[in-house]
């Protein structure tokens, strides 16, 4: 639209490249953003900015931090046998929002993914064997998301965890309906996992 | 989530105050802005910190603009006798990306609103009437919304227009079924509206 005024529509525009926010949100988002107080806007620019400058990637887990080693690792009350792989960092919060988990974890950084050449050199696999060894960790519970990718990705870490002779506990996060799911509208992957995955009353 | 970073959770608060972003959209927006590399932050933090700088309200129009008269309000080919009054400085965007107007316009800035203690003079109503008679306008185009206070904002809008003796056109934007809907679905109000604003073919 050749009338929006150049400051506003880069601000659109960028607000446009980031996940789930199409051109109307975009407009929206910038149109707002010139109607309250100049505080905010400024807040929310510095915050963005100060962002990479601030955080740290943990070189245990490879999650975030606010330095070399994240509060979690570092974290002494924590059970320090268990490890839980997750592919992304923000999965580290999700899990620790429930809050029912209390061992450390590991941000392998993705899943392989032959498609997009993702291969197991680009993920941290070979820090997690190094870890795993290094700490004599008792259980790994493999939490990589329940899609091709992520379940092929699992048993990959299986394979290797095995062949590095780790001798403890390997899991696999339950698979099946999800809460408040009804059987008639699952799909039929989701609704034999939950048929294999059956458990004893 | 006392695990996250702090400067990561002040990105995350920030963007959850922006309209129509919540937790979990704002938590995966700071996680993104983390992935992606350095500059395309920095660019967004920018452009949000230049807009309010950059960004002028049009003196004539009230419309957002580079100086103090924006490019609508500067353009002599358009035709300068027909305004069209909206609420907003974005729904003259809106406006404009259908292309079909060749007027001028006037924002509101708001809609009188007595339950949120909006009058008619926090509205930008004596400045039209100015411009109506300065600029001898031939037809206003009431397009606040069809809500109960943008048809109540019209119908002062029209009164006052009448009182200040304007002997020109007032209309209104049309109301009644949008295209693509359902006489069955829609709403009564809207459905009698369309029939009141019935056209012989």
């Amino acid at each position: 639209m050749k009338k929006i005024p150049r400051a506003l529509s880069e601000v659109i525009e960028n607000f446009e490249r980031l996940p789930s926010i199409g051109p109307k949100s975009a407009a929206r988002l910038g149109f707002y953003l010139l109607a309250v107080p100049d505080g905010f806007a400024d807040k929310l620019a510095d915050s963005i900015s100060n962002l990479k400058k601030r955080i740290k990637i943990c070189r245990t887990c490879f999650g975030v931090g606010e330095s070399d080693e994240c509060e979690i690792c570092k974290d002494v009350t924590r059970n320090r046998k268990i490890i839980c792989v997750v592919e992304r960092a923000d999965e580290v919060l999700a899990v620790e929002a429930v809050g029912g988990f209390n061992g450390l974890y590991h941000v392998l950084g993705g899943v392989i993914n032959p498609l997009e050449h993702v291969g197991p050199d680009d993920l941290k696999i070979s820090e997690l064997l190094e870890r795993v060894v290094k700490n004599e960790i008792e259980e790994i519970i493999l939490a990589t998301n329940p899609t091709i990718e992520g379940e092929g990705t699992a048993l990959y870490l299986k394979k290797k965890l095995e062949e590095n002779n780790f001798l403890g506990k390997i899991s696999r996060i339950g698979s099946g309906l999800p809460m408040g799911a009804e059987l008639g509208f699952a799909d039929s992957v989701t609704l034999s996992r939950a048929f294999e995955g059956r458990r004893e009353l």
